[in-house]
């Protein structure tokens, strides 16, 4: 399987961060994701060179965190991954990737929430038949996560999976799954990146899962708007 | 109720099509709907002009026809439209509409489809719970119009109203439901410019009940992303 | 609009509980919607003799409150109940009628879920452009209310409307919707017997707004199995 | 993976439906499911013997044909299979078990449809992203296959993926699926016992794929409604 992690990696280089994600939320992700399959790791310096539509082409999932820098990604690489997803590309938005360019091409809502910075999350399974859910306890708790509450304008999720309770007093749908064209889109909403959420090992379970179950969509051409010819000699 | 009718009105103006629509698809629109409420009427020559934000804010329902000339409409036009409908205004995207910049950016998703110029269509109610349905058969013909057929590269509507049975053979979801923000979205299938199709009089009923339904959305602002204080003090 | 309200009005003779609803559960629920149309009451008591396929036949929307005698509404009211709403009679579920068995017999799940008797709510509307939700604020406290927590095993919603927020840790789908052959169902949380929910204003407002919706829906018969001819004379 | 084919087998013992099945349909179902685990077969004669809980347990997926001999399946195997079904048992219901007791009680409504006994299907794959479409052409022709059409009434599908059009001029969903409890249900609609249907090759796929599909539930035990200490000690 061939993964593909991209990371705006802006904050990334500053010492507050450093000490939560050393090798950066990318390298944190590689990390969990390593035993999947092939590993390929953009940020925002080199995103327009590696994210081709050839480098797409071959990739399984990809998986977006951004946050501070959304307008510095190129058009360009926002319509490639979008058309990658049509095409049956697995596609991974995490946290503050609700506002990304991909993820609010490919729902075609505001994708608006409220937020807190800092706050204590408890997440609880609300599809546990969902392969996403498998192997997790009914609810598990983040200490510190940034609150992100309802209401969140995103067409009607396939699934929400995991709904979060907030200390401060908000719900949110943390785990959403979207079908377009060919592809299964996941957004999952834990991940600020001053808390070693990242390195939970619920969330490490569920981005694996979310993982494999991104790239079971399949590889299709967009059909195109053929013109067809009748299939009944009779009528 | 302020309804805003877009028709393109290229072909309406040349001779073969004013044997149809003697006053364009726009004034056979607007003959359907003139008992429902204040009707503006733009075509690609003035939309730019007519559908301003200020325009669009008054708008309870836009209905859109376009084939030839998706491309000529202005990005700027696509963006107010799609802004407006996360906002709250009704849309009912028509025909070849499928294919228009504002739903397509408003799905998200390619909109293709297979299709053939001339062809006969039974129409079956596959929703008949639905405000859209009422007062229909449980289906009606269509003796001339053109085939849309599956895989229709749509993201999952709320309701498949109408499907559409096509005497060359294929299928088609023919009336789809979807909600974005806090707008209401119809799409209807038939509505080819060489066939008299908008004064058929269970479609013309299926037009004011889509206005009707689309137009009871809320019209809200959309919340933005505010930062927001802890609800509970014991946290 | 002829309105049919249920409740089992067991717990509503014992003093405790008539300090709180001293006209029982069915009283507060007449008071909430007197000017909305006719309204019957039935209880356990005369639920046999009142609830007649002639009286369902006349009702729009019935409203269902039950909690400790599920066991003892007559198999035959389930039924006739059940058939009502495919033959499109709007029903509301409240509280703990997630267990009543006419709802169990529309949704054909367990319906079940996690509970705790005293708690505190904050419900956040998470649909905001559905009729239900109108006029309601983005949230509203119940500052006493039963907690029903996730898993809750139902169907897929057609819309979640409210999502609640416990203080004690959990959340829930509190405002669901579903649709049902030609009827319209709402489940509503909010309602334990020893707390005065319905007589909030927020709550009472979203009761109206249910029967009104739930009115809305048309009444058919169900088309039962017929054998039917060939449309087509060609094939 | 343990299959559990379920065979009413009456008309299977006369001499026009062996010409056709001379194994019974049980028997052309299990070849074309045989090298995806163990098979146990159970007719009406013996269901009651065979379909137990422990036997239930042990299923992966169960696949239910039948058609006119619903009424005598006892009320008790259809209540284990309901509740199998809930706790993550795959179910399968094959043409006209839409009116089978297991399935009716699952899905709620009164799954009635229109029909006519001898006509021609092209099956259309509307959801070509879904598992059970895989290695399917954009639509396949059954040269017979009795006629069922819209409108049908079950709940809202997860994913239609086959819709079935009918030379008489009808449309159905022919293939749709459903999550209830932790179980995946199918269903599909071509089958009837007088045609090869389950001898063709895009039949025979569709029934591995779904099998797959369908066993890929969690089994869990359904949670009850447990009363549940506060997980916030502050509150």
């Amino acid at each position: 399987m061939n993964i593909l992690i991209y990371n705006e990696g802006v904050h990334d280089k500053e010492e507050w961060m450093k000490k939560v994600y050393p090798d950066g939320i990318h390298g944190a992700l590689k990390q969990a994701l390593n035993d999947l399959g092939n590993i390929t790791i953009t940020i925002l310096d080199d995103v327009e060179e590696i994210v081709t539509e050839e480098c797409l082409n071959k990739t399984d999932v990809m998986l977006w965190w951004g946050h501070c820098a959304h307008g510095s990604v190129p058009d360009k690489v926002a319509e490639l991954v979008h058309s990658a997803v049509l095409k049956g590309m697995g596609f991974i938005a995490l946290h503050s990737a609700h506002l990304s360019k991909p993820l609010v091409r490919i729902l075609g809502t505001s994708c608006t929430l409220k937020w807190r910075d800092d706050d204590r999350e408890r997440i609880w399974v609300t599809a546990p038949f969902h392969p996403i859910a498998q192997g997790l306890p009914e609810y598990f708790e983040l200490n510190q996560e940034e609150m992100y509450g309802e209401f969140f304008d995103i067409p009607k999720p396939d699934d929400v999976i995991f709904t979060g309770w907030f200390a401060g007093g908000e719900v949110f749908r943390s785990g959403c799954t979207f079908s377009r064209g060919y592809g299964r889109i996941f957004y999952f909403q834990p991940g600020h990146e001053a808390f070693p959420t990242y390195y939970n090992e619920n969330v490490v379970k569920i981005l694996k899962n979310a993982v494999k179950w991104a790239s079971s969509s399949v590889r299709r051409e967009v059909i195109g708007c053929p013109n067809v010819q009748s299939l009944e000699t009779k009528q």
